[in-house]
């Protein structure tokens, strides 16, 4: 679903990354961590599609919210376990959202 | 491929989108944009993935080459024709990369 966020500004966290094939505890780990960043403050809303790569944009009130979700300490342990076993590469993208617009067709 | 982009400041557009049934002319001409818009100036990279969502983010020097590529005559044609046939729904958001970081695995 496309994430229902407010007027801009707002924040986008830009998390793109290549797998490993190491798959244990992945999808858990995945999953966990999607519930638990939805219950941390200033937590916006996230977007999240892979193919050859995977690309998670999560979005946030500021960067308070931001830091202290990336500080959550179940999500050190995640971030740990990522750089070990899951991606062999990613990139993490701190923005500012300055403008958006939508489209619907009814 | 992780877009391999300059240090911050860069702008950033995310455009994420739900996808119709019709099929008809859409890989060729989302192909034909990305390399169109590869060649437009300021461009410096992009990343695309689909699953029930799509998300691609392009990057670019400043908003000028952001406007600038949203203004491309084929671009405004395959704009219009997302709007009438491809997308259910989208989403574009304009915003500032104020940091990134990055991680891989030798």
């Amino acid at each position: 679903m496309i994430a229902k966020t407010p007027a801009p500004p707002y924040f986008a966290v830009i998390f793109t990354s290549i797998r490993n094939n190491d798959d244990e505890d992945y999808l858990e780990t995945a999953l966990q961590m999607e519930k638990l960043a939805s219950q941390s403050p200033g937590y916006l809303g996230h977007e999240s599609a892979r193919e050859e790569i995977g690309i998670t944009v999560s979005y946030w009130e500021n960067l308070e919210s931001i830091k202290n979700w990336k500080a959550n300490l179940k999500h050190q342990v995640a971030q740990k376990l990522g750089k070990e076993k899951w991606y062999s590469q990613y990139k993490t993208r701190i923005c500012i959202v300055e403008r958006d617009y939508s489209f619907e067709n009814m």
